[in-house]
């Protein structure tokens, strides 16, 4: 395998350029192909949401292409989730009882355009835009793309392709339609879908309210979250379902009716975004789905990657964060020095994916948690406790949303197996009465942490796997 | 909605023929295609499993339908699994400790027949055969078949259409190339594939083993099981992995290599089977999947039933009977007198789905329970205290085998959490020492369900959805 081999990437998103990125500096020929035009040149919208929650998996990422200083520039810090409730009264609940511990608002297309810029710096590196990839023909290596630029359709050849083309896959539907091997598939869709709106800047770029969190408003049925944009801006998103409840994107018609529904639901918002209904029509309505697969590649000709591979939904902040581990794993199995590309895309698919599929399994539980565990008192309770063992022993403990966000070198499947595990030991031990959370926190952190290994234990005894 | 409303079936399968039995009852007008010529007149091979297990949810469906003592005589009853180890030595391993409890090899194709018969009793069924449905337009109510006899197309318009057409439901793919709505959906491959053999009948008719049993040589990382036929011979099927292993399908290719791989694993029923060498290079390989999918229905116009909406793999015997309660289930919904088919179909879909999706999962379960798990000292001893439990208090125990094949008025869903809870229960207090085999049965049997009722009420307390 030598370094001289030609390697296609399709899909120049963050996935695409940063794995461009580390294919380059790794010495490869490297050949991109984006269907957008190069938006560092060009004024659009990624068609994505504008902003994102970047983390420690991802800052793992950035340290191994050497980029975070450039990063860290384009982050606001959120400490903790700001919850509003229905009389707008506030209350900050910190992602972690450390200090050092919490997330970042980071706007896509910034780091997109960083991405791109740090790739091309490397000579063996080329991206090429307005190419959209049709079909691969996976048994060739060879993909399809349709030039928008010249309106012609193009073969290109590689050595080894690799698809970062996202949620939407021209690889992944090539496997599917093909027929060719068994190909293990899902797409599944939540009953909610997602509208971007906006709270615009306040005089000389302030902002509206508190910068340092992500703030939700949840609801039960429904949700809307903010999160702070570098220009004073946040932008908001509303999870509503299409068609149940008095209110849903199909039912919600009407600016009366939008207005009605927020004076109702969303006072203390309504007030900060004046420009709400314009928002709401010119905007897209766009479903949320999780895509999982198996197997993501075919012998050593072509790999799905990112989202490709395993799209999710956006409740843990993690959809980023995952495709940007996707390259620090992959640059992993690369330094085994495998002689085969076929080889490297096994271990790789064989170390990955049940970390992948917990992922996505624990974006899901948040979107339930988001909308309405967050206001219950047992919840509220749990995390309390959660936040003082942090606090007071922080090399003890960690909460599953801290093992899952903050601790990069636990595995996503490792972190939601004792996270679902502390979380119904605590549940539980509320609910009996074990635990007092005005007893000893010593006492009660091992008492945690010994029902949470019994938990682990006994499902492991049961053979239950998960 | 009138009586006189024309319905179209697609497929006349098990499904197929019996919801064309069920509404033929009821008085609508019924219009069934069916792919394959008329099994009753053309000597055909149904393309899938030559016998199947037939129990109690079967039964069920053959009572509404008023036909079960015309399906008894086609029945074998099967007390229990006889389990061959690896020389030779078998122990029966009975499905339950109440005499009364057990299941059935029936001929798939004898079944078919029957209900096809019994369905064209009924004036307002009419079923054509040789007619292959390619597509179907769900939002006109319409379908398009080929005539394999004139070679032509045709489309069949209906006021309703219920596709019955399995696992490759050509309305399933219409559903989910046609992306008019949102269409969660899942293909789930299994390692392994299946191949069918043989034991042939004896002299006069005899069997050469015991036949009262589904037999079992489970061999952890494969398996093989034989169901009794009629005639006196018994369907083999080994259950075998593609490519992995020393031994695998992929590189079983020469007469010596099968012959070595069954001298070394399944030595006594390679002496009942002379045959199998011929078999083997003549049968086809298959695959195992699962499908799930939602919605089935799209308005009021088309439904998914059976195969088409829920296909499983076959290693808990509850395809067949899982497709029959779809029928029953379904006329449970047109019992409560709703007004419109939109309506029937979004409750039937609600009341259904948990109870598929659960079959679905046990099913996998017990493909690793048969080929490994049943050779396990801690699974043998957790059977035969459930044994002792169901003959000495019939009424106060049910194992998870028998929640789920003998007790038709619970769902497969309850079945599940409460059989896994049990299992959970019984594993974790033999590991500890809690329950000791020796101690009072009733006193063991109040230790278990206490302790699997705790089990529920943390799940619940966690808000684990399973």
């Amino acid at each position: 395998m030598t370094k001289q081999q030609n390697i296609l990437i399709i899909g120049a998103g963050l996935c695409g350029s940063l794995l461009a990125l580390r294919l380059g500096q790794r010495g490869y020929n490297v050949t991109v192909m984006e269907k957008r035009p190069d938006m560092r040149k060009v004024d659009i919208s990624a068609g994505r949401s504008i902003n994102l929650a970047f983390s420690d998996r991802g800052i793992k990422a950035m340290n191994l292409v050497g980029i975070l200083d450039k990063v860290m520039p384009l982050c606001i810090p959120m400490k903790g989730r700001m919850l509003h409730d229905v009389e707008g009264n506030t209350v900050l609940a910190p992602y972690s009882g450390r200090e050092d511990e919490y997330i970042n608002s980071i706007s896509r297309g910034g780091l997109n355009e960083l991405l791109l810029t740090e790739a091309e710096k490397h000579d063996n590196v080329n991206i090429h835009f307005n190419k959209k990839c049709l079909s691969v023909d996976f048994e060739k290596t060879t993909a399809l793309f349709k030039d928008y630029d010249t309106k012609k359709e193009f073969i290109e050849d590689a050595d080894v392709i690799f698809a970062t083309d996202g949620a939407g896959s021209a690889l992944r539907k090539s496997y599917y339609l093909g027929k060719k091997f068994l190909f293990s598939f899902s797409q599944d869709w939540l009953s909610h879908g997602y509208k971007e709106l906006s709270i615009l800047p306040g005089e000389n770029g302030s902002y509206k309210t508190f910068k340092n969190a992500l703030h939700i408003w949840g609801r039960e049925a429904f949700m809307l979250i903010a999160l702070p944009n570098l220009d004073g801006s946040f932008t908001v998103t509303l999870f509503l379902s299409f068609d149940e409840g008095e209110y849903n994107f199909n039912n919600l018609t009407t600016k009366e009716r939008v207005l009605e529904f927020f004076e109702k639901y969303f006072k203390d918002a309504l007030e900060l975004m004046p420009n709400l209904v314009d928002d709401f029509f010119e905007n897209p309505t766009s479903p949320l789905g999780t895509v999982k697969c198996s197997p993501w590649h075919f012998k050593g000709n072509t790999l799905l990657m990112g989202d490709a591979a395993h799209a999710i939904v956006p409740f843990y902040g993690q959809g980023m964060n995952a495709s940007f581990e996707d390259v620090t794993e992959f640059d992993k199995v690369l330094d085994e020095g495998h002689q085969d590309w076929e080889t490297i895309f096994k271990v790789y698919e064989a170390n990955r994916k049940k970390d992948t599929d917990a992922i996505a399994d624990l974006a899901i539980d948040n979107f339930y948690e988001m909308k309405g565990h967050v206001n219950h008192p047992n919840f509220r309770e749990k995390r309390n406790l959660e936040m003082a063992f942090e606090k007071e022993f922080p090399t003890e403990y960690s909460s599953k949303y801290s093992l899952v966000t903050f601790n990069e070198d636990i595995g996503y499947r490792d972190a939601m197996l004792r996270g679902r595990a502390q979380d119904k030991a605590i549940l539980n031990m509320l609910a009996d009465g074990t635990l007092n959370i005005n007893d000893d926190l010593k006492s009660n952190l091992e008492k945690v942490t010994t029902e949470t290994d019994n938990i682990l234990e006994d499902d492991r005894i049961a053979g239950l796997k998960s």
